[in-house]
């Protein structure tokens, strides 16, 4: 399998889970994609393997392409299905489901992408701005008193944090919402986690030392 | 099974879905929901069911609530699978998912929303309708030649069927892409489609005529 990722783009959720596998997934491949160029470090043209322009994309041991984040976590889950990154049971399942929904339309789309977005003008970061505070609310009622967004740990959690980790960027105070924010401490304390994020933000920073 | 819905919002992909099940989702119910006030026809709090104030909600049969559409719509494929709403096999689900993924994503949450939403600022339609190219470019290709998203009929078709129908209160043409273009109109043709796309563009109707 290859991973197509960009350090500390919502593909780190991937990494994450693919640490979490651990051996069985050993053999993955992460292929660096410059994201902004749509290129990879060959020079390939990364349209050609995603026409959005987006990571992660999921190259299978079959040779399929698959992209969409919420895709390509779930076909982690049921690729991998020793590592338990899933729970099992129609209702477990469909509230997996609502998380990953959740953290990738509310979260991941209408508040991050355009407060990430350099480009993004002034009125377009202030209307995504004014969506945190409900949705953050809401997330802060989930995590109260539980370790994890569902019973045990899950790709919704290895999503969460990838997007958490994005309110240092974006100048977005986690101490509003004291259970999210213990939740993002205490998650990065867990060896997948800490491993991938250590990994990609050294990656993530030697980028940026490159460009200036 | 109640299904909480306001009229043609992202909840009409579930009227379809449970159209396609016939009749043994006939005793579902449809509560509608006034999603501007947060309000029910009785007058209840919506919040109180959904933190989050959207649609759609489902409270199945054993009572529980299940907020976000490709969680609902998921849902549905498991309760009622004599349906066929959803392909089988790992790699078939995955492409379900990955259409999911992107028409919630990229067209419903990154395009529609604040195309959609009366308060959103000039600035912020624009930065949202400057995305519509390459999404809609993506969906071309993949449509050119194919009945549906995939092999056969599947809850990604009722969710994008339901999104592009916002592409006229949106100004937005879909003549660009005429592969798009012709999979709408074939598939307001299919029975469950033009049912209830006609039952709740009527009672879309008479709720503007009421507070005109």
């Amino acid at each position: 399998m290859d991973l197509y990722f960009s350090p500390l783009a919502c593909s780190l959720a991937s990494r994450i889970c693919l640490y979490e596998v651990g051996e069985a997934s050993a053999a993955t491949r992460f292929v660096r994609v410059d994201t902004r160029a749509k290129r990879l470090a060959d020079g390939g043209d990364f349209f050609a393997i995603n026409p959005l322009g987006q990571v992660p994309a999921l190259r299978t041991d079959d040779g399929e392409v698959l992209t969409e984040n919420t895709a390509v976590l779930q076909y982690l889950c049921e690729r991998f299905p020793e590592a338990r990154l899933a729970p099992e049971g129609t209702l477990a399942r469909a509230r997996l489901r609502e998380c990953l929904g959740f953290i990738g339309t509310e979260l991941h789309k209408a508040v991050f992408v355009p407060l990430l977005d350099a480009r993004a003008p002034d009125a377009v970061k202030a209307y995504a701005r004014e969506k945190l505070a409900l949705r953050m609310g809401v997330l802060e009622k989930q995590l109260a008193g539980r370790e994890f967004l569902l019973d045990a740990f899950s790709i919704a959690d290895a999503y969460l944090v990838t997007v958490l980790n994005w309110s240092a960027a974006t100048g977005t105070s986690l101490a509003e919402w004291p259970a999210v924010q213990a939740y993002h401490t205490r998650l990065h304390q867990r060896p997948s986690i800490a491993r991938a994020f250590a990994e990609e933000m050294a990656l993530y920073r030697a980028a940026q030392q490159a460009t200036r």
